[in-house]
């Protein structure tokens, strides 16, 4: 077996580069929350990260490790998401530039979020053209570095400082959630809950739409399926990546999967009774278990909250 | 003149009584906010408070200082909003038995909250029945101490303690601003603001169509206004108190108001950009900074933000 692509000491590295820029975010209770599981529940407020996710830990950890020469030349990414939000703020911060690709037809406010990160935005016409050669082809006209959204060790070691600073603020867990697309976040969460909390239960939540994860897991190879339909648009990544796969297999970490209507429910619960913004995405790991879908009974369970950034028209018809 | 109601041992003390039951709420921040207004805001979480809304804090220094008797009889309010739930939350986790007196045509949700806390609810037809008559009537009949929303000097030092928990996590302030509705929670904050950080500039802000506050203090007296129509329904008071209005008035505490459109921009800058859910009284404070009503340009300014208690329709509706 070859050696994983990230340790823990590689997390604690990353969370040296980080703490100066991104927020320790809160970590929050519930004791309706509680009352409902039976549980002790942990929710790391991701959503209330810089840019709204946690997307900006593993951004800022990959940009700060860029040579004089990588930061003159400055980092490309391709994202109408969240993770291009990230690249965009991690590179003003760390003083690098950036180029965002994105279609053509993004949501505008994606598209002012990054630009008034400051990056440079370039827009393509996603039914002629490829996002993925136009990145390639542009980094190497322009010798940037490309940092894609999770299948880099750098990206998955940032993401683990999250379950890093959740376990070191309350101790020990029996179980940690995280949501699962492309395993960049989970693969570091893992990496940080073996190190601090071994036997913890380590629990991926998927959409029940998109379980490529699951299938992946079970059949011992990465599984990748055709673009899944569901509001946890975040998620909808179609395969686990060569570098997160086998941290997700051989750390143990299993999933389970929910439904639109969890993820609805679970938005609801936020907005009513934790005051929370939660994007569909972000509360798959809530979902999972405000559901009853995995038993926490008498259990301490951490519960990443991933992001926060659904648009406001749509977040407002989903809960209304 | 003679002294004030409250001071600010009545703060502190408050403050230590307090502490093991409430949330010590976190302060944020937000880097678009700062840049809008040329100011470092720190945005007081209150609707992260347990019942969401501070008025728990309130609710728990009164009853924390009943009598063997007074405690053994209960406790009773009438209210059907966050006052409410957080006398029947604060009963209970003092293990005080609590009535909360509400109109028959209160919302659901609101019954089942106070409920849920394990308050015994009355309701009454309030075309039929004075409300607090029959608050007087059943608080003598039973022995009940009566915990009135904001006009009680224990309610009034507890609302204090997040000035006090403000000050002391974020250093001097030159400006702090909280929403006015009958004064309970400026009196306290404006004590523990004089005592904190004594330069800085006290604003209380009111919705523009119940100026009471604002009209009471340029007049020198307490002036008694028509219920206002306004979706800041928790301001939605017709006047100041007599043990609120004297410490407005000595502490130098000035007035802004704002306008309906105003709470509705704050709400939805707070869902969009810092992920959380804030209703309209909330969003006061916030409202008179973010509208430009207020300068605070090179400021540091403290702005509470006092509760997230919107009915999900409704909050849906306003931010859509």
């Amino acid at each position: 077996m070859s050696p994983l692509p990230i340790s823990y000491d590689d997390v604690v590295a990353a969370h040296e580069r980080l703490a100066p820029v991104v927020h320790r975010t809160p970590v929050m209770r519930s004791g309706t929350a509680d009352d409902m599981t039976g549980a002790a529940l942990f929710f790391k407020c991701e959503n209330l990260q810089r840019t709204g996710a946690f997307k900006i830990r593993g951004a800022c950890n990959a940009i700060a490790q860029f040579t004089p020469a990588q930061r003159e030349a400055g980092v490309i990414t391709f994202s109408s998401g969240n993770h291009g939000q990230a690249i965009a703020l991690a590179a003003r911060l760390l003083g690098v530039k950036a180029v965002v690709v994105m279609p053509q037809d993004a949501p505008e406010i994606k598209l002012a979020a990054a630009r008034g990160y400051g990056a440079d935005i370039v827009r393509y016409d996603r039914y002629r053209e490829d996002g993925n050669e136009l990145v390639g082809r542009m980094a190497v006209e322009r010798g940037m570095t490309f940092i894609p959204p999770f299948d880099h060790p750098h990206v998955m070691a940032g993401q683990g400082t999250l379950a890093k600073e959740l376990i070191e603020e309350v101790g020990e867990l029996d179980m940690l959630l995280t949501p699962v697309g492309g395993g960049g976040l989970m693969s570091g969460c893992a990496t940080a809950v073996r190190a601090l909390s071994a036997g913890a239960d380590i629990v991926g939540v998927e959409p029940a739409a998109g379980n490529d994860a699951q299938q992946s897991l079970a059949r011992g190879e990465i599984v990748r399926i055709a673009t899944p339909t569901t509001i946890a648009d975040a998620a909808q990544s179609r395969s686990l990546g060569r570098h997160t796969f086998p941290v997700l297999q051989q750390l143990g970490v299993r999933i389970v999967t929910v439904s639109d209507d969890d993820l609805v429910a679970a938005m609801k619960f936020f907005a009513a009774r934790m005051k929370l913004v939660v994007e569909p995405t972000g509360c798959l790991a809530a979902a999972a278990v405000l559901s009853g879908r995995v038993d926490v009974r008498g259990k301490r369970v951490g519960i990443v909250l991933s992001g926060g950034n659904a648009d406001l028209a749509r977040f407002a018809s989903l809960v209304a």
